[in-house]
């Protein structure tokens, strides 16, 4: 056994501990083969100045984990861990297929998101936000909400989260959007996303409850409604956002984007805010409402949120910080009815307990010193710039070829064709290093609606013309 | 109208738009009561030497917001919003009655959790570790991970978790626990609970799949699993750990603290581990190893892990940071079998999408700089030095009232007892200002196990021989 095995001088029951690890750590590591014969206790002890008994007792320890087996009076060998040490980075071929899994769960794959380190040069993605965010200012607020969280007595942490942070947001959605609501009506969620994962899961009877989304719309809200077990009604979405009079009246869960939906872009008109709220109460529905980029409005249209309107506490109110500060934060909320409260706040508790308590203070302050008001105006004024400039150029190149859908907030715009290959034109303009989606990648059904979404959040207002005029001769 | 308005110097863009926000934020805040006439447009024009279009403009948004209505000729009047700006603090008396809760949802409450601002002289509280950390060294690589970000072009974030993070846990794990995987087979998780909750998710079919747990044994795991739709079949503990002999062969998922049972601190035998991986072989059952404190070992009896032990790709191994640093850091991991990969990594981002960026990238130079191992060190010493206090004030106090049940790792002590009257005891004591809890809180079924669990991440060493020798003569 050619490995160096270096001793404590000290009790034997160091020496003991010493040795195993070391001889396990050479097994694990492959300096002690497969099929290797382990020296004979008496030589090991002989050769290593130690007792016999150390040595068996180390020898019986790497048995009992399974390193090492003995051979009837043969001796004792070190057993092939490679199978598990050398595992393929791949997975095997159909690893979906595993019965282990439960059902509505095989046959699945984890979503490729923003999935590019390919750097474009011209970056029309869409729901990216600006990176430009005061990194400074939140890293000395994460300084200080962890020396408060190292001076803490264990006190109860709540689910819903810290009052602190809950009650900050309350201030922000009560001053920029009209949301009416206290504290105690605010959970706080790893992101929108985890938010409509939890909200699905509590309201979700598998098989049974029909999901109304937006047809095109957000991907993920969609896959999480799956997963829980939801019917999915595709709803489509016109001019004036989700079309109500399609609705089924089956639908016990209404998903919508009503300050910019997602991908078109447009707000839902006040007569059909109006009639959402209506069918809800009429079929007992409950409507989520996502608000994930309202923040950034465009003009003097200020449509308030569905949650302001209803009367009938049957929105749930989603709101999110991955726009208006930075998405790897993972922090958004929803502001509850009353009677999901419970509900809600223990759902988050089963999932995940409680976000970090660090970013919560920190969030909490970022808000309450106004920082979070501060860079939303800054960066409204920087999307403003760049929806002017998307809108123009699009005008000026595209003429009638391509008709932009209203849009009056938020960090991306859609424009819709009856002529224009779509298609064809997102992998041409890829190949001149421009990327831009057509607005079929967000097809619930096979939507004959063909078009294109522009998201500003990454590229720079002088970097738009420029790039739409290259589109426009690939068109 | 007694209110104070304010008018920008500018195009009446800005005019109209500056109006209308004023008296909205004027009715939201009450300034202009429910039931409140506002002033005619022509007066209220004349009043701000503003344009009447601009007055009769702001009255239509606020109309078609539904904070004010207009009463035929008779004017426009403030709406009545104090049934939702008042809401009561406490929820509605029965909220989970609502039928619009999918019905396992219904009837629950969220579980209080260390909740308690109430400080104790002697604190015997489990399952919290003590907050001795450094933090200024995590803040330092927190501030270096935020500019890691802020640099950082969009690009893919793996629901699985950063890889450089992956990389540092399956270094750590393998040297710490011999748990031999890959960064390819590691999910970061929020903290072990959110593990045991995907897991759940991806295992369980609802009413069908039955799932073991110890009795007694930790709380949240059960309730995870029961939420997700699973038939618990509570298993009894004993000295050597889960006693395999007792699962249900229906029994499809095993959740097991081998390396320190929660609550009795036991370590599973070596046969029991072998017995219990060749039930999972044989009945195609799968096993959750939650590894939660086995960092802090306090002899030289390292039995590993059952992943380590592991040919049929059965365990998934599930690990946290929230004993080995802290529990509001919400970061725990899985080392997962090939077969379920995909479907772990789409349950984590369905659910949250990843972990908080900056949070990962500050753990994964925490672990590569040997700053988790120099901790976890330091707190070994800590906690040892503790567990003797314990063990012999125990021993000495109690003659053989109490059995201590036999540990060598983590962070807590159980002691069972045929004789005390646990209960009694654990009242008398907190009126004394100690807690300490009894065996019996952690039951599943009725268990008749009496006896007592003494945490002590949060007593100092010095403390413990006092607090012992006050509940020894309160017995």
């Amino acid at each position: 056994m050619n490995i160096a095995i270096e001793l404590p001088e000290k009790a034997s029951r160091d020496l003991l501990r010493s040795l195993h690890r070391q001889l396990r750590a050479a097994i694990v590591d492959g300096r002690l083969k497969a099929g290797v014969r382990l020296p004979p206790t008496r030589a090991l002890a002989k050769a290593l100045g130690i007792s016999r008994n150390t040595a068996i007792a180390a020898y019986d320890l790497l048995l009992s984990e399974g390193y090492v087996e003995a051979r009837g009076g043969a001796g004792t060998y070190v057993i092939d861990l490679r199978p598990r040490l050398t595992r393929p980075k791949a997975p095997p071929p159909d690893p979906e297929a595993d019965t282990r899994l439960a059902s509505q769960w095989r046959g699945w794959r984890p979503v490729k998101e923003f999935c590019s380190d390919q750097v474009f040069r011209y970056d029309f993605i869409a729901g990216v936000p600006s990176m430009a965010f005061p990194f400074d200012i939140w890293q000395r607020l994460s300084t200080r909400a962890a020396r408060q969280v190292a001076r803490r007595k264990v006190q109860e942490r709540d689910p819903a989260g810290e009052y602190s942070l809950r009650e900050a947001i309350a201030n922000h959605v009560s001053f920029v959007r009209a949301v009416a609501c206290t504290p105690d009506d605010i959970v706080v969620t790893g992101g929108a996303r985890q938010a409509i994962d939890l909200i699905a899961r509590i309201l979700v009877t598998p098989g049974q409850t029909e999901a109304a989304i937006e047809d095109p719309g957000y991907g993920p809200t969609r896959r999480s409604l799956e997963i829980a077990g939801a019917i999915i009604r595709a709803t489509p979405v016109d001019a004036e956002g989700l079309v109500v009079e399609r609705l089924p009246p089956s639908a016990r869960i209404v998903c919508v984007t009503p300050s910019h939906q997602f991908p078109l872009g447009v707000v839902m008109s006040a007569a059909r805010r109006r009639a959402l709220l209506d069918f809800a109460a009429s079929f007992n529905a409950v409507i989520i409402e996502d608000d994930y980029d309202s923040e950034f409005r465009h003009d003097h249209q200020p449509l308030d949120a569905l949650q302001t309107l209803d009367r009938a506490e049957t929105v749930f109110y989603v709101g999110t910080f991955s726009k208006s500060m930075f998405p790897e934060l993972r922090v958004g909320f929803v502001v509850v009815p009353r009677w999901a409260r419970y509900a809600l706040t223990l759902a988050k508790q089963l999932n995940d307990w409680h976000c970090p308590l660090i970013t919560q203070l920190a969030l909490a302050d970022f808000i309450a010193e106004g920082h979070l008001a501060r860079h939303v105006r800054r960066m409204r004024r920087i999307y403003s710039e760049r929806h002017r400039a998307l809108t123009e150029a699009i005008a000026h190149h595209f003429d009638d070829r391509l008709q932009l859908f209203p849009a009056h907030a938020g960090v991306h715009l859609a424009a819709g064709s009856d002529s224009l290959d779509d298609r064809r034109l997102v992998v041409k303009a890829e190949a001149k290093g421009i990327r831009v989606e057509d607005i079929a990648r967000y097809a619930v059904r096979d939507i004959d609606q063909r078009g294109l979404v522009f998201g500003f959040g990454l590229i720079r207002a002088e970097d738009i013309e420029p790039a739409v005029k290259i589109l426009a001769r690939l068109a």
